[in-house]
């Protein structure tokens, strides 16, 4: 079983670089199923339902989201019909959506669970420890192939994350810092691990974003109008391998494209 | 001008780690200034006189400091005499300590600067990016060489402090997540960038501390004895070389060791 | 159905307060059930097994606690023990203690419920709107008589739990801030509610402590020690009368008692 | 020297609820100056020209602001000019407007100073307590007649400005919560004392605005458009009274109107 995951789409820098090296990422890597973080993919702040369709069109099988889920109002009319796109799960009782996709791939059945963190991530969720032992041991019953896309700014919810479905999921991949981390391992009890997967989109920016208008910010703190950035562009995601009877991972690979780190098949 | 940084040493593992492999990255790196971040070098919280004392004998010419700096309150007893430490420059006016050091070394003055960032670092500081401003400009008047540690927690601020300085300093590196970061670049204006060194310390722990007593915290919010954890090690640094003339930096190359990631002289 | 209530009680000097002016408070109020809130009752940080009986012979029926609920480590001794205490109910699962008390007075039952907020008040707890829900339906199917200690922060948050529950209780009344407000009324529901109780103890401290170190503390943000403040003392807290049939409340009546405002019978 | 004080105005339910009962306040108060804060004036999201200019008509002689002083853009354009409106004085240099108004009524110098806090206020500033030594100093030259307004969120921040200024201004009133606090007090050094004055505009809403919206969001998280609530009205403000020599307040009285608390004259 082969994952491909994808970092935070940030725009359109982002989604031209899926159009551009998903097909040789995919021609290299041969993923069982192809998961991708769209958050950030309509100008920087949520998606749209023709950017969806765009995503899964360019190759991915599972779309996960993160704190800019309901950024684009346009969601709140399509999020019920995108099956294939996938919230955080400890969202509280009541918001749209789903949080746990199942797939049936070459009669095998896969499982990606989308969780968010609570440490300085904004308004509060529900307990995505709690949320997470539920869901892992409801796809138990059905797989041993468990993908968990944890959306969270802290290195330290992200490890306890980790260690805490350590031998019960494949693979636990952070998101939402938009810098991918050089801490990937295969945790004690076979689950692949990595702090944050990093993003895809503008290479110059500031998390993807025009960066004056930032420093300014960070300097006056007027409001400002963010801007996904021009120039040039970056992909990030990783690349996890589990036994296909187990499910523990055996590969956790990074994959990091940009000017300085060209792909090459 | 080559400058070799060690990240967040925690505790006894994390000083073991700096006694083992230093002498050996010397031997590679042939570093001219080495700098560690010694804020969680005493029992994961500060650092007492002794152990600053071991760190300079174990090699370091300068100790950086963070958030942790008065965790240890031996600290206000030796601050003082501490020539070789610095804390955030942009502590408040009246605090003790020192936000830069300049160092002589075969006739070359050297300048390491100390910052902290505001997002989500608990009571709020002055301004990091004013401060920058005019420490590397006071800085730029006496030397070509400047690293600057900023301690920060999200890679927004980070970032927007390495492109903020880039082209005035040789090396913008980020400390205190714990978790080094794949991002390391040369900005266009010859400003060696990296989100995170990581740390240094236990490998097994939650940002070196033993994960079970945090993952509980995480689940209950109940009070919690914080223990540097035990087991296998790892040590994160950075090494970054600028041009002997203009201080532009030329190579930056991370640095991880841990068991899957052995050192090789 | 008369309610009293004390706000948070800091220190000796709250005690001391407690127990010179509840039986003239019980005097003039005839008070059907005493309530107050114990979080700061042992040296500012959290309540000792000691205190806790004391406040019941100066006159509590029921102790309600809040953010400070495990500061004193002795609670986890006794909390099992402790049936008249009772500590935020939206606490994660597995946390010990309990955050709904009945009683049985004359005849009559009441139930006293204590939650706490989200909104800046530390490690996140679980909805307390969701748990406000769950228990008011529960303790509304044996009494028409509850009171609701709302820890928080914000008034925001505070008004919404007022008007959330309006109609359903007798009174949502806010603790925490330690300064009363001067917002007493009663909801269109019947429904009494003020946003914050006060405390009861020094005059002249901030919150209570002493006032020296924490303005330092603001200036530096160097650790500090907080005591609590001698001098002069305040008693805050508020009475609310509700109909014997209906529960609907019919009268609100801020108390305050300093030195500027003596207690007259 | 008297100063009305009027808080946080809201919408145009708050600005009606002034033309109505400004004149009657002047009456009773006969006022040398008064201040409101209009930070919520424009639909509750910051002020526009046109209502600064109601304002001033309607009896203002200063307008304060708070955290909401940029909501309206339109602000952006008129406050070089708006001579009578300050916004808080510790904001970053190079922010537009100014934090402190000098005022020359009956000849005599009334100085106006507007600060904002540090904890749980967003993006950080500088620090108040710097700014606000810095200004009282330079003030204190000129005039013995100083109105602080800080706008802050907690009690221990109010608490601790209003004893770091004691003795030094006739007042230091809080705002930004919205609710009017019971502690009216004049400090040891002569200096009158409100952690808030309350807010004028809507008395059924939470904090002004629409009240199931704000419940709805506390509850789901999603995105939640928030309008100034309808309904009754109520106003909230100060009255301080300073001796006419020496500046030191002889009487802080607070003021409440609303249904329940009808304004005679
Ligand atoms: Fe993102
Ligand atoms: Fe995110
Ligand atoms: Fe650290
Ligand atoms: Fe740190
Ligand atoms: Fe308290
Ligand atoms: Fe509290
Ligand atoms: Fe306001
Ligand atoms: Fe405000």
């Amino acid at each position: 079983m082969k994952f491909l995951f994808i970092g935070d789409i940030v725009g359109s820098p982002g989604r031209k670089m899926v159009e551009e090296y998903l097909p040789r990422l995919k021609r290299r890597y041969q993923p069982t199923v192809t998961i991708m973080n769209g958050e950030n993919a309509a100008h920087g702040k949520g998606i749209t339902e023709k950017i969806y369709k765009q995503l899964l069109e360019a190759g991915a099988q599972v779309i996960t989201m993160g704190n800019h889920t309901w950024d684009n109002k346009n969601i709140f009319e399509f999020i019920d019909d995108a099956k294939m796109m996938i919230r955080p799960a400890n969202y509280p009782a009541g918001v749209p959506g789903e949080g746990i996709k199942y797939l049936r791939i070459n009669d095998q059945e896969v499982a990606v669970i989308n969780l968010i963190g609570r440490t300085f991530m904004g308004n509060p969720n529900d307990d995505p420890f709690q949320k997470a032992d539920e869901l892992v041991t409801e796809a138990s019953a059905r797989t041993s192939f468990i993908f968990v896309d944890f959306h969270a700014e802290t290195t330290s919810e992200k490890q306890a994350m980790g260690w805490f479905l350590s031998g019960r999921v494949s693979a636990v991949v952070g998101t939402h810092t938009h810098v991918q981390t050089a801490d990937d391992r295969i945790l004690d009890g076979g689950t692949a691990f990595l702090c944050d997967a990093g993003m895809t989109g503008p290479s110059d920016g500031i998390l993807g974003m025009e960066r004056e208008a930032i420093i300014r910010k960070f300097q006056t703190n007027l409001p400002t109008k963010f801007e996904v950035a021009e120039g040039r562009e970056q992909l990030n995601g990783v690349f996890v391998k589990a036994d296909p009877k187990t499910g523990k991972a055996t590969t956790i690979e990074r994959i990091r494209i940009d000017e300085a780190h060209p792909f090459f098949e």
